[in-house]
């Protein structure tokens, strides 16, 4: 890995403006990825995702070395040319996914077998080999493979799970073989104080490249997840890029960054806009309200993106209850120019030292889905993810 | 409509060059119109179909007079404005729409009743509303309200729709307000050469803009098609566009315009590339297939579309065996960039006089779907129509 993935340039109060350097590009911090999980942004080109503002996608090595298989990728000279992608990559190991989505895993001290969401075959994932895997992707970020303990498990279940995932950690970064790619240990501990800074601490001290801080939102309540954030950041070196996986809304990016996050992924933002709720100015509006249907401005008059620009409410409304296909790329990119002007909004405030007026502002303005809508919507994804391929 | 419409520049035995002049930007003709029944060529942007070489588009008045409303599509400014297209336009009246999509109509001389395939909702539609309809719409080129009997009516019932639908051709002259819309007659007669001689000759003594050929390739013969419109065309006047409706595969494009015809539409290239069947310099080849899940280069190395020139085969594979709503998208560039490509080849060769060696080297080269493969596919998306949203 270069001597300097992470710049920290300038901090306001616990938030960090910083930057990574890549082999594919430097890549400004706080940064948001958009999810590429089957190495493709659903609906869009690499090109429009690098138009919207991103410099930085994830993917995610359970779903691809299921389907297409890694053969197929080695054999197009790796993930970054297979998708198209010239900017940075960061591959998740896999761990959450195996986790969440595979049926009947069976976990020891070895690793973890598992069984294929899509054809029901079985698989065996060590952190040697989700390394390896990793290595063949050739992302510019990846992750060590990590146990996450569901929200509700037995508090001895996390601290076996948070111990493992210590000594997963330590495997992979002995197995990692490419020095060109910088790879990030994940705190786990669950919403335990202690073990989050066990967790934290113990990473810290086998000195990774970055460090994530997993198990989070998977519903827990967001007070739980903005403390669990708060106890571990704490533990966790400053000159290290910090990685907050799978988080998060516009309003959960502003607080993870109040808290000194530098980097998030979230399949939310893409995924609502496909339900047609689209982030505003002022907050959620889902594009089906009748209100939209005759409406000749965009969307979020305020709004820069190529949808706003290009098309009133009416239209995009009308691609929506005609089920066109023209409207979830619509919205998809609306909702990601959205996070690419929020996280370049953020990150100017910390420079200029406004960031805590930034904030104040913002969640006074933007009215965010409301928890039980959360709490709902996270429930029926995680059973929709459950059975389909 | 501007004086001259349509202007043929040259020809070679049957076949034409010509162009025509609208409101919006002048078409050169043979012309292949994506379809966009609802306001939107599926999953592209007005942008991405300009930038593959088309100038002409078609949508759809049944559609789009059921959902959003004419009113909503008024209120944004008409049809170009709504769907952002500053290309040329034409809609169909309808007519076809309502017989084969629409449950439940009844057909008198007045007009016909029928129900809305989406709400079930009664509607009234009459050769004058048609026009009035359209337009509200505002499109370039308009079409008369006809009534399309089906593949295998009785004669007597034919004949009655053809006469129908010509005392409802000069209903629609009659009702027609706006002079800056081309308004084209549609010629019936099923399978019989009488009825489409006497079609023919009955409207061209009306003098409409253009001469369209309706109500083929709903199930007839391939050879039943090719006849009825070399039967038609000889009654058509040579200055005047002959538009062939819903037709049609690269091949039958090909030998369209070897009989005459400047104008067609069909959904078939855009609807084939989202079942994954894309067209290639040797003939239709399914994504599908086990050989392209590895292959390293496009699926078509002879072609210049943003997809091939891009991604592998093996990515495109990928994404239609992983769902990926971007797959969907890349075939459908795929296969109306091949669709531009053949038009404009069509017509250098028609052009430079050697059109009748380019259709015998197309037709040696290109394998189309077979017969049984295409009766299939019509018959099962026949279906699909009668019972999707």
């Amino acid at each position: 890995m270069p001597e300097k993935h992470f710049n920290l340039i300038s901090t306001c109060e616990s938030a960090r403006a910083g930057e990574l350097t890549t082999p594919h590009g430097v890549v400004p911090t706080p940064v948001f990825l958009p999810v590429g999980s089957q190495a493709t942004v659903k609906t869009l080109t690499p090109e429009e995702i690098k138009d919207l503002g991103f410099g930085m996608v994830l993917a995610n090595n359970y779903h691809l070395y299921l389907r297409p298989g890694l053969d197929v990728i080695e054999k197009m000279g790796g993930l970054h040319k297979f998708m198209g992608w010239n900017g940075a990559l960061l591959t998740d190991s896999g761990g959450y996914q195996i986790f969440s989505l595979a049926p009947l895993c069976r976990i020891s001290d070895d690793g973890v077998t598992f069984r294929s969401h899509i054809d029901g075959s079985e698989h065996f994932m060590t952190p040697e080999l989700a390394v390896q895997y990793q290595e063949v992707l050739g992302a510019d970020v990846i992750m060590v493979l990590d146990e996450c303990p569901a929200y509700g498990d037995s508090p001895e279940k996390v601290r076996r799970a948070t111990a493992r995932t210590h000594q997963w950690a330590k495997r992979c970064q002995q197995a990692q073989k490419r020095p060109d790619q910088a790879l990030y240990a994940i705190v786990q501990g669950g919403i335990s104080p202690e073990l989050r800074h066990q967790s934290a601490e113990y990473l810290t001290a086998l000195d990774f490249t970055g460090y994530a801080i997993g198990g989070l939102s998977i519903g827990e309540p967001k007070e739980a997840t903005l403390a669990m954030i708060e106890e571990t950041v704490v533990f966790l070196p400053e000159s290290k890029p910090r990685y907050l996986m799978g988080v998060g809304s516009p309003e959960d990016i502003v607080e993870g960054v109040a808290r000194g996050i530098d980097v998030f992924d979230c399949a939310l933002p893409t995924r609502v806009a496909r339900n047609g709720a689209l982030f505003t100015s002022h907050g959620r509006r889902n594009i089906r309200n009748a209100a939209f249907s005759k409406m000749d401005k965009p969307v979020d008059p305020d709004c820069d993106c190529y949808t706003c620009r290009n098309f009133s409410a009416a239209y995009l409304s009308h691609l929506f209850r005609s089920g066109e296909l023209l409207g979830l790329r619509l919205a998809t990119i609306h909702n990601l120019r959205f996070m690419s002007n929020l996280i370049q909004k953020i990150r100017s405030a910390i420079v200029d030292g406004t960031f805590s007026t930034f904030r104040k502002d913002f969640s006074a303005g933007y009215q965010p889905a409301d928890e039980q809508t959360r709490y709902d919507q996270k429930q029926k994804w995680l059973r929709a993810r459950m059975t389909r391929d």
